[in-house]
């Protein structure tokens, strides 16, 4: 099983950024604990800032890896092409965001993202990522 | 660890109602298997289509149990009352809800009670109940 | 034939309400009208105040019943469980309203029963249930 | 008793337009069934695809029929000068329409007839029209 | 000087249609008054419930006249057309409205009319025929 | 003189529930305050997490009572239901709030019960309840 | 007879103000057109930039002058005071502005004063004045 | 004990203005009864029809009175001028309205000052000044 | 190969109308030219500045030509009854608009019938309706 | 004549993503049949899932080339920059959509494009592209 | 080089109100400063809480000063009357606001002002007058 | 102190780009200048279309430069993203826009990047940039 954890702007900042609100580890440390917990899994790990970019890698993996795990970060509130992207694919997606985005500002609950994915979770801070390996092993 | 999960309306139709949507399986089937699968776990059930009775379960558990996991039923969306309840108890709430509420009608896009949860999981089916137990195990 | 008329909140004030919209007849009486207009069908009725209890009652219905006749009161225009209710049943149902509801105030005009119905009757009093029998006799 | 049935634009298409949504039988059948079935009434029919020519006929029978028998077709979201005509004379009219407008395009759910009319009736099909003579029946 | 006045929708009821907001005095009473009151101007007189016979007419007249005055009923709201209409010819138009339309229902406050019209006189009864009449005289 | 206090959802965590907004004081200690501060005043207290409830309280005391003092709590935002039935009795409410509803989120500005009632009075705390029989004694 | 037009804000600057849209001549000069054009009508004269000074004026003079002719310039579109000001006084309110708002800024179609006057005049220039001053005339 | 009551735009008409709303009784009448009232409290009445002389007044008492009584009339829908003074000052501040401004027009619904003032009362007549005076006896 | 244009509201000005928008050639000249540029199709040209005319016309021919060319003028953003006309009937339809409606007001940017339409070309002048027959040709 | 198609986010994936709306040919395939349909024109062609690239691009062939086709993909309903991008350069766009953007979800009704775009052609499949390079051919 | 800061309602509290966001210096120390630092400007300084003594200083200066500053504080959202007296007169205003207004209630994101100013500087505390000084003395 | 100087998309069209709005020097030049002009500070500058590069140059400098003055062309209004990156990094940053963004299109009102910045200037031209050191110099 095939899956790719795909983090959009920002997000390469986890630890720096707003701590009070996205906790103070880096992702690729984080990285390293899923890759321990889930050993069954082969697991990768993409960032970029660039929204072609990540569209790019969506377009590479989706017809090809069992499951994309999303943040999109920022750009889940604005971008109608990464939403297209997924739709435009055959993997299916879970989105994740660490943080509560319904109890931030109002912008943030709107999301292009959800409509394409299969599901989401968010709120439950980087354990997000954790319960979507946890999806996909159950659900494929 | 005690953990709670109440249901709102129509969540006892489960797997009569709608079954392209919600499933062919009755949530009290799907509870003995939650049960089964986290040995370690005080595991409650309980389900109401009365908002009112929803209340009143949250204020009973509300200071006592480790978690609650809420899937509101269409209270979700227009209840500020349910909403209010949980911002009133000390117990942390996951919210979950079966389908892609964000692939649906319009309206269902709008949750009261996700600004008042830790969090939420929605889109992965019965799933989403695992997985919320799942993160009580890990967090609490 | 089986039908049941389902009366949501307020409705048990109906001759002492604002008569001036609703009339001043009260619906006891007018259902004993009914029985005798219809005596081929076997009629029921139902009132709450209770959104559950109408909840309740539509699924103890809603999989052996001919017809439910629907008046949700206030709760026509903001429970979504009422309306999920209807979508999670198999028996159809016919909204009506005694009042004209969009000749009232603004919020009056949208109702969240109406998708989930075969149709609606508004504006044309008590006569609005005997039509809401008369078509379930000649369509069913 | 005179009564007249006036159906707006695109109903002279019954029976040949999406006969998915209104059914494949063309209203002029109906309507000779409609006469049978009520022979202690003098019914009327009109249609035109013309606004002007629906308010023209208002205007003519507004004044000495007993009821108006309304479909205004596309024109029931859009005309604000047909719902002034209701307005400006005397006979009451019933609004009927065929399908369950609320459970269509989000436009179709305002209408500017209704508030100008005693009531309405839709999504019963053909039905419409016959339960808006016997309310005209009783009530008159 | 050749000035028309086109009344739209359902202004051919005045005296009849709703006397408390537009008076009793039919429209073809008042124009003689006002024929007489200007004898120095061409006064013609054109109603029409029909959009596109207004639109005709102010095709015909609208580059040969001094001025136009409107008072479309209804149609001010709704229709595109009918001020594209006016947007298209060279006579200056001056709306006319009998009633307060500010002062009615929400929707009456929008006007498609006034934009494409040197101004407008509304709410001074059918004075503001005459106003409008004496404008054209002082100004062009 | 009869008056009648009817607290909505979760007011019965007063005290418990969120003390920065609504105080540490429990409702029932209070109103054994107002009982001994207005001896001449037949007062009564109910409290219910059920719409449905409170809508039963309200018809039942609303033809012979002097005055309901309601705070609906988050029921007041959504609840049609409950307005109708303050708009179905004959006697006079006072709405009341303990917090500054207008300095909250935003949802919480709208009150459907504000339209029904004679007044309301809010954010100025348990006092409220105070000033609204004191209102009842002068003005009834 | 007794009629006060009163200016409202930046109107002062009128000759000097935008006369593109505006024109180029001071309302001082045209003031003393207007007094010779009807020597039978006492016509007074106010202008301030000051919302309060306008109130006062109409408190003045609203409860014995026969007319008032109010251009409140961009107070118009923001003052509920000064709308209110001509509710709670009993002199006829003619409101009156020089340049069509409707062809202007979004916000400049929405008034205040239109609701509370009997009628308005716009976009005829400085004519409107004279015309509301024939209309008092004529209907007073 | 200084409390001052400060009353904005047209309330100098009370007795005069839509008594059918307002009532028939001057405020100054009223007054001298409040003091008469409230014997222990220095009690100060300014009126003005000028935002900034409001402003100006609550800038001089709102560092050394013990509360403010402000009902800012149309004011208070559309003052952020009036609400920052509330802010920017010490004294804290009870918002009162004598008629139920939720049930009359839309734009009475939004208050600028209630958000800065720690509550209000409205719709209990003038009965909601001696409240208020009764709040800060209490509660200071 | 039939093919009919059907020119709404206006266009019949072509030439004269707001030429710097339209262009300053007549629609028959144009229309010549078009018929010799494609002999090899049936074309016809229907105007009116009548609603209810266009209706009547697409009803017409919209069971045998092989393509309607609409440009519906300032009905495309009003009438639903026309958009329905076009869902009513088999032939396909090609929208086109002469100016670019999305560089104009507002209220243009919205189309009623392009979501009946198969497509839509706009902003490219006459030449829009020579593609339109391209596209057919090559398409049907 | 030197014209260039640019393409945005996703449109790689024509043939692959959802064929059921964009068709199964990839635009390579659909490239090389344009070429040698038009020899006559310099034809170029750019992809990229970049908003950045396609900006780049726009700068770089913006103020030589006589013409540029765009479908910006997703970027149409979202991007300011794209836009200010053709409003920053010399070289006329027509703006090209392979589905019917206006049958689709509410966001895509939106074009950020094509105000500053000279046209636009949308719901014509790949016959977009053909039909707006001929415009090019006749109108440059 | 004459310039003008013209400071709006409760300005003149500046250094008393709240500090945490307006700071602890009153206006008259820090425009001392200011005239020491700009020896060569003449620089003049104005406050006042009322809406029309703001516009008659406009209307005083305006036509010429070389440089108006306004902080039009609480009234730049709401006051049209002030924004049209700025684009009455000829001298260019600078808009400044000591707070960032875009960080604050969303209220304070809109500016009648801004469109009249030439620009605008916010947030950048009493610096903003600095910088603004600064572009006049560089830019006339 | 270092500052940077980072402009978004399209700015690099500077003197090609709507000169009658953004004027005609490239912003090449005019850096020269500003490095001239303030010898002191270690000025630095980033251009680029790309939103990605723009927020990883954030990233880069945001954690050790003294100030970021950051126009982000249409990306203002769209990008979360970047601000978000704003938020993410210690540097404080100075908006700047070179026009009037309240002057223009609605669209551009609205400022995503507003409220994590420092305080804002627009519409003072390339002016903006210089008093941005400024600002920075007086105040770091």
């Amino acid at each position: 099983m095939k899956i790719i954890i795909i983090n959009g702007p920002n997000l390469n900042l986890l630890g720096k950024r707003e701590p009070e609100i996205y906790g103070s580890q880096s992702f690729e440390d984080y990285f390293e604990k899923l890759k321990a917990a889930f050993p069954q899994v082969e697991l990768e790990y993409f960032q970029s800032n660039h929204e072609g970019a990540l569209i790019d890698k969506i377009h590479e993996v989706g017809f090809s890896y069992d499951g994309i795990i999303l943040n999109a970060g920022g750009l889940t509130h604005t971008s109608v092409a990464l939403a297209d992207a997924l739709g435009g694919v055959k993997t299916p997606t879970v989105e994740v965001h660490i943080s509560n985005i319904h109890a931030r500002e109002e912008f943030r609950k709107h999301s292009y993202i959800s409509p394409k994915a299969r599901g989401a979770i968010f709120g439950l801070g980087l354990s997000g990522y954790k319960l979507a390996i946890s999806y996909f092993l159950e659900n494929l």
